[in-house]
């Protein structure tokens, strides 16, 4: 289910949507995107505010909310010879923490994300609202097999980064400018060494001051934005 | 209060400490922070599991739990002219996300953040868990006048950039190598008009998808980082 305004106009634009559920006020404030709808075929049914309640997850409902198809693709298909950057996330539990990480991997123009190993469901209601309709924007794959996601990057010809606080190598010495494929780890325990063995490079944040890390989203946003903007220049 | 371990022993090194408050199990499994403490002159006391249940903000309380002096600092101690980066916060509404930058400004070695205009109080307990210490690791400042702030930061060489999603200038085409002040916005509305005119540039990361934004710790961590290994080029 794609919740609020935002998230149902990405559903309506990128994915597949079943049936549009919305308030008699939102219905009024969202003229725009019902007539969207109903031009794409999708089915738009008025519900109560207290059905739209029902249906959300949130504290103060907007009233609209669409159902969805599911969003994963198979990895052959999300992670093509013509990518030049994904994001794999390995175990990583919290669905906010990863709906941030898909936004920011839309942002810097990712070609897509895979979730790999016990990442959480990017279909949990705080993964759709933390990627703000980034979901809808980029394939997202969903792999158990870690190996196997790693070896899907490499065979589209993409060096695999691990992010890690430990790794000699410093973020501002590597050159990035060639097709990457970042790879985080869990938010407690970061990457299991079995996988740390299998990428081309681990890579740290240089840390200037006195923090002994960053938080998984925003330690992404640093490395995925600058390869970004490295293979821009 | 700063709760759990970690913020226990960033205080401990870093502020000042009053009084810190342990459970049983904590004084076993912390023995060396409750040494430090002592060492330090601060008294250890003694508290029940459910006492610590209710000085806690937390769901699963860590039994540790230091009082400590307010956190803020005189602008003109902060903000010097020795300053190199500085973090400027204006109407920044959700205490997670204050303490979020305030952790990425420490991490980028930034010499103070700046809590300007209605910004949350840093001493607020979820601002608290998300810096993770580094309120205890770079001076902190709290200003209601706004332009107050910017001038500060002129003062000190510092030239203050404002980071706005419509700016003409892009992250990847400045020169960032020289002092820097980043002034980042409120999560709904970012900077006001007049907030804008004040500073020197506004600039925008780049989106190279289908992302409209990045949120406000996503964004700031972008452009700190890479403000700050500019400088270190």
């Amino acid at each position: 289910m794609a919740e609020g305004a935002n998230a149902v106009e990405a559903a309506l634009s990128g994915g597949t949507v079943y049936e549009l559920f919305v308030t008699e006020r939102a219905a009024a404030q969202h003229a725009g995107l019902l007539d969207a709808a109903r031009e794409a075929g999708v089915a738009v049914s008025p519900i109560t505010d207290r059905a739209a309640d029902g249906l959300s997850e949130t504290v103060t409902p907007q009233g609209i909310v669409a159902v969805c198809a599911l969003l994963d693709r198979p990895l052959e298909e999300a992670v093509t010879p013509a990518a030049k950057l994904v994001v794999v996330l390995v175990d990583v539990a919290d669905p906010g923490n990863a709906g941030t990480v898909i936004r920011v991997a839309d942002a810097a123009g990712a070609d897509a994300v895979v979730l790999a190993g016990d990442t959480v469901d990017p279909h949990n209601g705080k993964c759709v609202r933390a990627a703000a309709g980034s979901l809808f924007h980029l394939p997202i794959a969903r792999v158990r097999d870690v190996p196997a996601a790693l070896a899907a990057c490499s065979a589209a010809g993409l060096r695999t980064f691990a992010a890690h606080g430990y790794a000699d190598a410093e973020l501002d010495r590597v050159d990035l400018a060639a097709p990457t494929a970042w790879v985080f780890g869990n938010e407690a325990h970061g990457l299991p060494p079995d996988v740390l063995d299998r990428t081309d490079l681990a890579i740290r944040i240089p840390l200037y001051g006195r923090a002994e890390s960053l938080n998984l989203a925003t330690a992404a946003a640093v490395c995925v934005y600058t390869s970004a903007m490295a293979a821009r220049r």
